[in-house]
């Protein structure tokens, strides 16, 4: 039998960590430990000054002459530059603008136009709402042809049939941190003639992507998760830049014009991504996005996953070894490399055990129908964090009386 | 004739000014006349410390419960509820989500599901870009049959033919502040079998609108010129209820899904205008929007308008007045009720005369090829403050001999 893991041995994991100074560069609540920067990340210590500064510097002072002198009209660009060595991508591949759900949009439609004789999206019945939302709109909407086809996950590289045009995944699933195998399904697909369009939702500033390298076609991503880039953060979209000539958004604003200001009745898009600007970039939301990017970029991608892997199977291992017996079914791949930076159990008092974690100060996260969630978030958390986690989630079970099942369904209906 | 007007003529008005007190609702840099809040309104007082708060309260140490806590989640209706009454509609029938040219997308897809056997967009050659833009962009992609059919102003109504799905117009031209009756030609086009959808973005907040009583179909608008919400502010959107159960926006996202949290697989629209939510709501952006939104509200549009028209008859006259026979022409209407809160003039050294003017303080706004435009936004600029830029005007004038017809030319040469 092995040791026990004990709380001065993660303390020591902290001690040896070679990032743990980047935990100063965010600004946590006491008594708190955040275990769901996978939903919401936390404000970086850059971002409140420099939002203030927007704000009553260039906002209240400049006017609209920040627009030019305080180079807001190039923010999107400036972000996406910095987003870009994230996720293996040139700067100009990626755009910052609109949410996540406007740019799937977006490049969903771009896709179908290049693969004209092929009708289908190909999807997974996992996949995050809005990314399937988007595409039955689409299908609904723009073409009455076009179909939304959705398979189990298992069944993504059989149903890779002739009528695809595009295959729409989510790189790291939402419930349980499970990563498809970017690389060989972007290889898959396009040997079946179809294109890829990767959300990278929970991927971007937490796991490795190469886009470029995988030769990926079309991907979005989110910018409050694990880039910190605060509530409701712009979204970037990326294109890999053999299809940037040809590249038709259906959404034309003025913003991606070729000559925004010249105010011609018609559209002539401007070259590659830039055309997937739309309206007017939100500047403050932009400027805390910047630093959340920069924050992320800082540390950098390899040691973010390393020390993320680390993490997530410390906290495997605490629960197996804290609250074994307590119902905790593993949710999320035993094995680290299938795995993005979340652990997730289920539990069938997943939500009031939830709950009862947030009241103590162990922020983690929900998911129907009995998912609790939990993402580690390399660049602030500590091992010593994750020993302290699991160790309050034992005591909440024991306390409650959780820990014998058949006292469970009665706890959760008191 | 009539006794000149004079400085202290203008302050006199200042003093007998009902709603004089309101300036001090917002932060304006010293030695700037603001002529430029239809372009970007100023930063309210209460923006800068609201925003701090949600940064650092909310969002740094409230997190991902703010969500929930800090009613991040229903921001979006808790702003648009506040635009509602200045615009003549109801709370229920506005939505703030996404920029003015994503949701003319959304309005404009709409509004042709509700008139499937007719197939034209008409718009006029004058029209804003992005809204010109985004219309091609939606006949280009989502229905090959779809027609954008642009025609001059002074033709709108008799363009008015049986293939009119939809009538779109900005209410107030961007460039000459010329008003179109908004009510009658929405009679004219109903007339017609058609629905209109009007861009309100140099209207809100500026001048009347009656959006029910007048029984607008559609409309969109602006976040950030006349209701402050700061640069790239989100936008809002307009469905009269009549419309609402047959409601068919082509961006279907998790926001408006009538249960966003229960990751159905397939899309259900939530309520009414619920529904054009799409993404995660940009809450920094929000939480400046609704500043900008109070403070606003809080003059009241009548009072609003009222002294608009007093400020920019002073303006006209001013102009008339102090620099006569300078080259300068009306573009904007005479009669005040035809003219928004703006003031415009064509000159042939416009470009070079509105930088001078900004290096003198008097900020206001050059578009291409000929047109100064002034906005005059009645919350903050006084009518001395118009003085003074009328008086900085004349002086820019003689001092670079551009008050001499024959030095014209010269002048912008060197």
């Amino acid at each position: 039998m092995q040791t026990p893991i004990s709380r001065d041995h993660t303390a020591e994991l902290d001690l040896k960590d070679p990032i743990a100074r980047f935990r100063e560069q965010f600004l946590l609540p006491a008594g708190v430990i955040y275990l769901d920067g996978n939903s919401l990340g936390p404000l970086p210590a850059t971002a409140a000054s420099r939002i203030e500064q927007v704000v009553r510097r260039e906002w209240g002072s400049g006017l609209v002459r920040s627009w030019n002198d305080a180079g807001w009209i190039d923010l999107p660009e400036r972000v996406a530059a910095k987003i870009a060595p994230l996720i293996g991508a040139a700067a100009d591949e990626v755009m910052v603008a609109d949410s996540t759900s406007v740019n799937i949009f977006k490049l969903l439609a771009a896709a179908l136009k290049l693969r004209p004789e092929r009708r289908v999206i190909l999807s997974v019945e996992e996949n995050f709402g809005t990314d399937l939302y988007v595409a039955e709109g689409l299908a609904h909407h723009l073409a009455g042809d076009v179909e939304l086809r959705l398979v189990p996950n298992r069944d993504v590289e059989s149903a890779l049939t002739a009528d695809v045009a595009v295959l729409m995944l989510t790189h790291v699933d939402f419930r349980s941190g499970e990563m498809h195998e970017l690389k060989a399904v972007t290889a898959a697909a396009h040997a079946a003639g179809a294109l890829v369009l990767w959300d990278l939702a929970h991927s971007a500033g937490a796991v490795e992507v190469e886009l470029d390298a995988w030769e990926v076609d079309f991907a979005v991503g989110c910018g409050y998760k694990y880039l910190n880039g605060g509530p409701g953060a712009p979204a970037f979209a990326f294109v890999a830049r053999r299809h940037h000539d040809v590249l038709e958004s259906p959404l034309w604003g003025w913003m991606g014009h070729s000559a925004a200001f010249d105010f011609n009745p018609s559209y002539d898009p401007a070259p590659g991504v830039k055309r997937l600007r739309v309206g007017t970039p939100p500047v403050l939301s932009l400027a805390a996005l910047e630093c959340g990017v920069e924050t992320i970029a800082a540390v950098g991608v390899e040691n973010l996953r390393e020390k993320s892997i680390a993490l997530t199977e410390l906290f495997i291992a605490l629960v197996n070894q804290e609250c074994g017996g307590f119902g905790f079914d593993l949710a999320s791949p035993v094995e680290a490399s299938k795995r993005g930076s979340q652990v997730s159990f289920r539990h069938e008092d997943g939500y009031a055990i939830v709950q009862a974690l947030i009241s103590e100060g162990v922020i983690g996260d929900f998911r129907a129908p009995d998912i609790l969630r939990f993402g580690l978030c390399p660049a602030y958390i500590r091992f010593v964090d994750v020993w302290e986690a699991v160790s309050t989630l034992r005591r909440i079970m024991i306390d409650r009386g959780w820990d014998r099942p058949e006292f469970r369904v009665q706890a959760r209906v008191t």
